[in-house]
């Protein structure tokens, strides 16, 4: 047992020294060489709005980095929020939620937040605390406009859970964050470091697009998120932030963040509606097109649609189908690429995994087949000891929840490689088939992989679901990588 | 950042050397210091069985230790089984089925058991080898009776999956297995032994019990089990073999079985019902009382009451209510214990824990609540730091599924600390206390530690459940072990 032993301790400690992280958010210096190629040099990011960061020390280990920002609209504008289905919600979730309700969705100026600590599970005082967060800021950001009572800004907080805010060392440096705004990549850039916790680089995309009805203008979206140390479901808390200056209503706004979330967040392996904390807020401020028609949602209810002289002022009730289409396809696109950075950054993260499934009795079944292979510790250990162990995805396939659809004598297993190679088939209508391992050992070296599944041989069977995910590569590594050697 | 990283690599390597495993049997140099303690040094074993193990080289760079077992009860007897419900299934599972099914759980001489190659989603090639192997350990078995043609032995198989057996090689060693028989404490011990895979030490429990109706009589029940390197939902395979010399009928074992795994095995962080492989099996030979009647089930239907010479002779009608319901409480606690066994050695696992939810709507949910705590990853990380952030069973209650009966301004949560001194209360009626933190640590320090969750106020919910769990020691930790520091 001597050799396995001291090997297995080798690799842990060349890991260790690889991978170690620290609970702050990163420096330049600490992001590890292979994350670089994922943090922006340089960005082209939405008109109107301003961002900034502070450092108020909500850790009281954090002597150094920023751990305050703030994201703000130059005008109020029509805002949209998905949060945690979790019972125990934090503070800042349904302190904004409130928010949100109060100011109908709209007249929202941006969102302050701070890693370090998540004031979740604080009872009334930590709600008095997000309060005093928001309306700070608040109070700072419309200090020209004294007559604005109610709160604008939304609040968000990432960290520990249980443990009250420093909400005198925050409050304290409100006015440093305020005064820090402005709208260079540098800005975007210290703003999505700051929201940071364990994750090693900072989560930065922008973007331009143009939209059917509005020849001749180029719009712009940006947009920051985090993740957690180890991507997984039910432990990470993920906040997300995208900006844009493209006119949108807000009732358009909502369905357009939901669906965008249902592909892009909610198919990553952090599950983002179970922590408490998870939110992910999008902003519309119409700063590219400011006295053109919104984009309204196709097939807009009689309730929803706003008189002429109220809060809404400026909308139509003209239907932008076409404009609707696209900006979902964008927002999604982007989103998606947003949330696949989460996955990048997964702990140990050495493989980008796509797990896709076809055939299946519906959308539904093959998410939860998706969801199940994409979560196996045992898939995602032999993944990264580069092992083509395909047993254990047809193990996770045969325990996916829910699943009336599987049929073992009809499923398949292909590693589809990231070269454009041809597929390699691992299980064929549930005979294991011959496997060239060196071939399967050259697949799994590259960084991206597929893993294709199908279900079914029956020509009703079209429910599809990818989710994306990463390897692991933890001390359980050491036993579960080489297990089948 | 240099002084945190420098001190997380230094953890890593500690734990490295401290848990490294490797994929075979343990030997006894191998086992920890820590467990040596849960291995027996002697045991009183029931009449009328006997065990024994070779080595077969299942696994190719397996060249030392034994693979294969045999617990073979002297004469055929009533068995129960309890299998997966992975929709792959692995051949020995299925097998085994049918053997039971055409000997009517009636008639069985034991199991031959193999570590190395589950032999899952192997085709129909890998059933013909699980026939072959529990067929060439039946022939030898029953080498005085060869007018027995159907099979009667069960087979299981844990180790990797979808590889096809060595079943030549299997082959070929059972002679040697079946000469290996025997009844002493090594006999017992080895046979424990050569069912491991993954795990640190050998599980092997016996004990001794008494029934009202058969004064004078002393029963014994002993019963081996495999877990796996990692205890978590989903992924370890779980084998157990309980044995006993009680005469118990057919229908009433059935019950017991379902009702004792349900308490026990099902109790555990490891899901005995979703790997490809796991089973529990029961033999009831009656050695001890041969010539006595068989406890039966309490209103036991008409149609299973055999009939006077049928293969069921020797069974009376009669009613042994008080026997049944002593016989459940001893099965129950032999197989709890048996199956905390597989908890003590989680992977790199330094603490024993208890989660009990009280006071839940009914018991699936109280269960549902305290599958979700215990198998936290982030729960079970800071129980390793020995953190108190409790912050985080209480995000883990939030995000139970089917969690009808969380009211966060109802729920309270305490340690109750191994030494038997007063509980620590760390959030009654939703609201934070102020922790003790001295004491907090001090409770932590302990091996054993129990966690109390009371979910409701109400004096109708009622529901309960207790689930046992270890906590984690992965690279992982060193990220979010230290996290609230």
């Amino acid at each position: 047992m001597a050799a396995p032993r001291t090997s297995a301790t080798r690799r842990l400690v060349s890991l260790s020294v690889q991978h170690a992280r620290c609970y702050s958010a990163p420096t330049d210096g600490a992001i590890p060489p292979t994350k670089a190629k994922y943090v922006p040099t340089e960005g082209t990011y939405p008109k109107g709005f301003v961002v900034g960061s502070a450092h108020a020390q909500v850790k009281a280990s954090n002597t150094k980095f920023d751990d305050l920002a703030l994201i703000a609209s130059e005008i109020p504008c029509p805002a949209a929020i998905v949060t945690t289905q979790n019972h125990f919600q934090a503070a800042p979730v349904s302190i904004s939620k409130k928010i949100m309700f109060q100011q109908k969705s709209w007249n929202i100026r941006g969102v302050v937040i701070n890693s370090g600590c998540a004031n979740a599970v604080t009872g009334k005082g930590g709600r008095e605390d997000a309060i005093r967060m928001a309306k700070t800021t608040h109070d700072l950001l419309n200090k020209r406009n004294p007559n604005v009572s109610s709160i604008r800004t939304l609040v968000m907080s990432t960290g520990v859970i249980g443990q009250r805010l420093p909400i005198d060392r925050i409050e304290a440096k409100i006015p440093t964050l305020v005064e820090s705004l402005g709208n260079t990549h540098e800005h975007w850039l210290r703003s999505a470091r700051a929201i940071c916790t364990t994750d090693t680089f900072p989560k930065l995309l922008s973007r331009q697009f143009t939209l059917p009805s509005y020849p001749g203008i180029t719009f712009s979206i940006a947009g920051m998120t985090k993740g957690a140390g180890m991507i997984h479901p039910n432990m990470a808390t993920l906040l997300g932030v995208v900006c844009t200056d493209a006119p949108i209503h807000k009732t358009a706004l909502r369905t357009l963040l939901s669906t965008a979330t249902n592909s892009s967040f909610n198919r990553i392996t952090v599950d983002g509606d179970t922590s408490t904390n998870d939110s992910v807020a999008l902003f519309a401020n119409a700063a590219a097109a400011p006295n053109s028609d919104r984009i309204h949602l196709q097939g807009l209810e009689p309730k929803d649609i706003p008189r002429r002289g109220s809060s809404m002022e400026g909308e139509t009730l003209e239907k932008q189908s076409e404009d609707y289409k696209e900006m979902n396809k964008v927002l999604t696109s982007f989103m998606a690429d947003l949330a696949k950075l989460i996955v990048r950054d997964g702990e140990g993260a050495t493989k980008f995994v796509t797990v896709k499934v076809t055939k299946a009795d519906n959308n539904n079944a093959a998410h939860a087949v998706a969801n199940s292979i994409a979560t196996s510790a045992l898939v995602k250990t032999a993944l990264y000891g580069k092992d083509a162990n395909w047993g254990r995805i047809l193990c996770a396939i045969g325990y996916a929840p829910g699943h009336t659809c599987i049929r073992p004598q009809e499923t398949s297993v292909s590693f589809i490689p990231a070269d454009g190679t041809e597929e390699l088939k691992l299980l064929v209508n549930g005979e294991p088939q011959a496997v060239d391992e060196a071939r399967a050992a050259a697949i799994l070296e590259m960084e991206d992989l597929e893993i294709l599944v199908k279900l079914s041989n029956k020509e009703k069977d079209v429910g599809e679901a990818t989710v994306y995910t990463c390897d692991f590569s933890h001390e359980y590594v050491t036993i579960n990588g080489d297990y089948r050697t």
